[in-house]
């Protein structure tokens, strides 16, 4: 339930605020905009922990001097369907995206296109690159590690991040088929609101410091960790921890950077990793041409039958049925265009901070 | 626990086995050989559901003419990194092995090669294929749909497989991280080994014929289904779900090959999906140079250091600590080629009963 003194704001002020505010700490201004288009879409897509919930974030490592904001990205490694793409410790929103450029041009040449990255920092939502892949007809993949919060199975401690992995298929009539997951069994925003309400959390979501299973989000916060997809050896955790360490392995050892309990943190609040094994935080992308391999047109008649088979198979009790992948995201942006971003009292005060310290108006 | 009847028979002696019947069945020797490496390597892994426990189904389906023995496999489109393969009807066994070549080879010409099937059947294990590409300082991926077992979240029918998702990454001096992983919380043949003890199955593993959780293996078996991985939504069963259909999607609309409940069965013995959407069962691998990326000592350094990094941390009480993946089969293949295959009655029944119908001698 949001908070009743939630407010909606319209997207277009959000994303000039927050455009303005990456160039008042020196982003060049067609790079703060398309930050800015980032964190919009992802508030768009109700994927509110992702969006300007994280400006105080970013702008944090900006005024510490800890993200460079005029990055001269460097590729350093090249073959006609690769590259290994060098931020100079740019912002994730900016590096990221000129990756999964390099990425959609390689595809158009020769079929698909895979960069690795490193020396770059947190991208925003994995989705937002695998969107862009659609406008070309591609499957774009996408996948990033991530400041570490994560037992592996059978672990104690905090070793791997969330992790996620996106890709995406297009329909013809239908949406497309869009996936954007953590690999973990829940989020750790999901932790938070717990703690908020004094809430326990349900069994398989995490381990205290101690690394037993625990229902009380308090003691995740204080050293206790998420657990992967799965949960448990029984239902398949060894699996979840498996998906965490192919996008950590994809994301840090093949581009150079960090990786495991040695990525960068997010917030200048956290420590510093005890050693560096690589530069920066690390993603990975790649675009797939849907025509190298079929007719465009007939693998979207295929996605729209798939969609339509799972959405019209038999629901479970008690459910409406399967979800089509991203559709849920897809119906919130319709309604959050339409009448504007659902920002919480917390967010909305941490901008007008944000707003008197850059004498940007906000509202 | 193993049968107390089990018996242990030297690899070769399976292999030759294996090699043989195939051939009885008009397949060529080379393939044949080839099919029954893949099978014996699963026995070694102790993979055992994968080995020669599914001779009889590969068997049963040459002998009833679904497969063709002599497939003439074409490259349907291509561009420099991608091919999409009809496998003309042939085994997995031999139509995976040659589409895996040509993701390797475009991957030693341009840094990566995907190649897409169609028009196949099952393939044996997932992780056969990527241990292929570490053999050419190559990550490998490999993926299959496989005929109907799963609900996808939220419904109550059979309607995608078990859909696994192979990778591996190759070390210095560690053995190398392989991640073969079904996308369900739990194996059938766990379920088909409860009902053979007739002991009920934890929760999060299945449903059954009404779409309702069960702890009753005969449910799963008398028209119930899997559960994806993560099992229910509160635990992220939606993610399992996504990677299921991801492996789905790549396999089937991609290549042209059927998807989802449509996937071609496994046995004779096991109905017609009710209509066809493509043709046959669907793959789909991937082949990416690490030299494309970076060098590859380097990266198998920092694969060694991440495998360490991940066994020396904290392990979670009552545990051995994190287990690194491939590892428990790995040092399953060292023991497995020294004291021979464990094989339960049941299989060296069904291996006596091919051996009395081809006449190939078998113990």
């Amino acid at each position: 339930m949001p908070d009743p003194a939630s407010k909606r704001f319209p997207p277009e002020q959000l994303e000039e605020f927050t455009a303005r505010v990456f160039a008042h700490y020196g982003v060049p201004a067609a790079d703060a905009r398309l930050a800015a288009e980032i964190l919009g879409l992802s508030d768009l897509r109700g994927i509110d922990s992702h969006g300007v919930a994280r400006l105080a974030s970013y702008v944090g490592l900006l005024k510490d001097g800890r993200i460079n904001p005029k990055p001269n990205c460097k590729i350093v490694r090249e073959s006609p369907s690769t590259a290994t793409l060098d931020g100079d410790n740019g912002l994730g929103l900016v590096v990221g995206p000129k990756a999964n450029e390099i990425a959609m041009e390689k595809a158009d040449a020769v079929g698909t296109g895979w960069v690795a990255v490193r020396h770059s920092h947190h991208y925003g939502i994995a989705g937002y690159y695998v969107l862009e892949a659609l406008k070309r007809d591609q499957i774009g993949w996408s996948m990033t590690n991530t400041s570490r919060i994560v037992a592996p199975l059978f672990g104690a401690d905090r070793m791997l991040g969330t992790n996620p992995i996106a890709i995406a298929f297009p329909g013809l009539e239908e949406p497309p088929i869009v996936i954007d997951m953590a690999t973990t069994a829940a989020a750790f925003g999901k932790i938070e609101m717990a703690i908020r309400k004094d809430v326990p959390i349900p069994e398989g979501w995490a381990i205290g410091p101690d690394g037993r299973g625990t229902t009380d989000p308090h003691e995740v916060a204080q050293g206790g960790a998420l657990l992967p997809l799965g949960s448990v050896r029984e239902r398949g955790g060894h699996k979840g921890y498996c998906l965490s360490a192919m996008v950590d392995l994809l994301s840090g050892p093949l581009s150079g950077a960090n990786w495991g309990p040695f990525t960068p943190a997010f917030t200048v609040s956290h420590g510093d990793p005890v050693r560096e094994v690589g530069i920066g935080l690390g993603h990975f992308f790649g675009a797939m041409k849907i025509e190298a391999f079929i007719d465009v047109t007939e693998f979207k008649r295929q996605i729209d039958d798939w969609i339509r088979t799972m959405r019209n198979s038999r629901p479970a009790p008690d459910t409406d049925g399967p979800l089509i992948p991203g559709q849920p995201e897809y119906e919130a942006e319709k309604i959050n265009r339409k009448e504007g971003i659902l920002l919480i009292p917390a967010i909305v005060n941490e901008l007008r901070a944000i707003a008197k310290d850059t004498g940007i108006p906000f509202d």
